[in-house]
């Protein structure tokens, strides 16, 4: 694998007036300029310069270090830095200056070069994931250079979405409920969870997905063996009294949709009816208490009541969701630490669980964007029990 | 999708000694501590603490940027610093100690609780890819501390194998070479793309892998379209003239493989035939400048004389490979830019193509080790021109 891969520009959403709103904080923080690394979700959103595809073992580019988009405030155009063995499969199309750096260029040359452009920089601002051989770099570059985290302005900048960005998000999550259908038909005794998954992931794609938004999920759990939510896939093979746990999504136009159910092999028992219906409660009591003004954390205090009341709140073991966007987990989280007002605007995802290893394992999720009115799902895949 | 996955422990690897090796460097660094962040190469590398498998949309959980392990020189065990929405899900069994981060806790002071222990630190190291935002809020924690990029440290601990890791690796190796023979089998007309990646996908895991090591690619290119091998999965119908180039690995004990051919679907016509054998000349002249005392360089050189020799030069348009091991693309690089002498231990692709769009595809991909008298492949899968 020796292949810098630009998937296809993301020319479907507005990236200038992103940079525009992007131009008074960048103002407010009193910074000469951001960098953002390349490929990554800023960059991404500011620009369109796509992210490529999900790998296991990291990617590394001669040079990669120096990979990355540089903003100024005053509306100068974006300048991108990127390796040859990076741009060399580059088509052209996104608005912009390519500054190359070649195999054996000097790259901290090269970046200091674009950096120092129209005065040695007195604050520089980096997105917060910027490797810190960049940032370390930068700061031996320009001594007395001040080094600003710009993670909380990028949150900010993006956790508003714009109808075109809820309707990529809606196609997504169509797809994974379409998917889900796909896959419920499929789910019996005697299939195995890697069958499930595979499934699932050539769904996603065939409908139109670019790639699944995250590592698919489908974990079998209940009373026939110990097995917790935090082995994703296995080989086992399904029998009945396994509650069959789904948790996926698929990209569309660079934003992911986060979708989960649980299936029943065979006849629930009781404590799987009892715990389904304490999950949708507590998923109806997030949806009732996700409105304008109040917290993230409002909405987790919500479903966690429930459970907690119900006696399972020891095996609700993580928050009630996240916002989500060009990435799967984005700013505010709805979640006990997290007192950010709600917006409108802003999409979520609501996913209580019961995953108590060897006796149980349910959940539901459904992707919502908050409207003026309250949230509303952007899945239409029904919450009833699922028995097969 | 909300879970903090931990992915099996590596427990085959003897984490212990490697820590053993990292002292003396981290002492001729002169630095008080090195710090790497969790989920993260360097972290499985010197602790077995592993990473989660790969999402196109980004992780991240409440206080995600304070997660890593500090290890110091003089033998102490490693520590742990872990948020708790990431280690509620975490079983034990990992050497060290756990400092969990609470959801309400305030994450910089946990942090600084565990950086000062013996004293405020003058000198911390970080991993190259610690997000910015640790590193800038270290700086912070102690005002005048220094903080060192360790990615070169970390680069040269990791380059030679140990007989583990290669087994590991040749394993690794040996499930593509199946997947492979699996696969080859269903390429034929009216098949996609999508269907072939989705069937090499499935085998990996079937046959043992954990995850792919990387997004796997299915590109046809020839002279049926001007499709070029950056887009690596099409919905594209197969058809004859096609040359489909196959590129991908799994994932055994953590460590990746990556592999690679090309098969022609139909009757080749002269300039597959001709192409595939200068590509084949060029792999062989690769295998035999791979050799130890040569520098990484030497061997992209006589890969890419045989290239351009036969007037193809402008179509080999990446390096000749990469070293590999936890990572997909590990240090030293067979790149032009990279003059690093070869060692035994080291394990690396040889990975020449062309790729000329709109007239012909191909490439030969395997894995070596670099043993005492040459390079030895870790793949078994003919290099003969495939046409099905």
């Amino acid at each position: 694998m020796d292949l810098a891969i630009r998937e296809e520009a993301d020319d479907t959403m507005d990236t200038s007036a992103r940079r525009h709103a992007l131009d008074a904080r960048l103002t407010a923080e009193g910074v000469d300029l951001l960098w953002c690394p390349i490929p990554g979700g800023d960059a991404e959103y500011l620009t369109g310069y796509p992210r490529r595809n999900a790998s296991f073992g990291v990617y590394e580019h001669s040079h990669q270090w120096a990979s990355g988009v540089v903003l100024r405030p005053g509306g100068a155009g974006p300048v991108f830095v990127v390796p040859r063995g990076f741009s060399a499969f580059n088509p052209p199309g996104i608005e912009g200056e390519l500054v190359s750096i070649d195999y054996r260029d000097d790259a901290a040359a090269v970046l200091r070069g674009v950096l120092e452009r129209g005065g040695a920089p007195a604050r520089i601002g980096v997105a917060g994931r910027t490797w810190s051989t960049t940032t370390l770099a930068m700061l031996d570059l320009f001594p007395g250079v001040e080094a600003i985290d710009c993670t909380d302005v990028m949150q900010r900048l993006r956790w508003r979405k714009s109808a075109e960005e809820i309707a990529a998000m809606e196609r997504a999550s169509r797809i994974a409920d379409e998917a889900m259908r796909e896959v419920v038909a499929r789910v019996a005794p005697g299939v195995t969870e890697l069958d499930l998954a595979t499934e699932v992931d050539f769904q996603l794609r065939r409908l139109g997905a670019r790639t699944p938004s995250f590592d698919t999920g489908v974990f079998a759990m209940g009373v026939n063996d110990g097995r917790d939510a935090s082995t994703r896939i296995s080989a086992r093979v399904l029998a009945a009294g396994d509650a069959v746990s789904f948790d996926f999504g698929g990209v569309v136009d660079g934003y992911c949709s986060d979708f989960g159910r649980t299936v029943f092999v065979g006849e629930p028992d009781a404590e799987f009816r009892r715990c389904h219906a304490i999950v949708v409660a507590a998923f109806e009591a997030g949806i009732a208490a996700a409105t304008v003004g109040a917290t993230a954390a409002d909405v987790d205090r919500a479903t966690r009541a429930v459970i907690d009341e119900a006696g399972y709140g020891s095996w609700f073991r993580h928050r009630t969701g996240h916002c989500i966007g060009l990435d799967t987990h984005e700013r505010p989280f709805l979640s006990i630490d997290d007192e950010t007002p709600l917006e409108t605007g802003m999409a979520f995802t609501i996913e209580p669980s019961i995953f108590w290893p060897g006796t149980v394992g349910v959940r539901i999720e459904d992707l919502f964007v908050l409207e003026e009115g309250g949230c509303r799902s952007l899945n239409a895949f029904p919450r009833d029990l699922i028995a097969v």
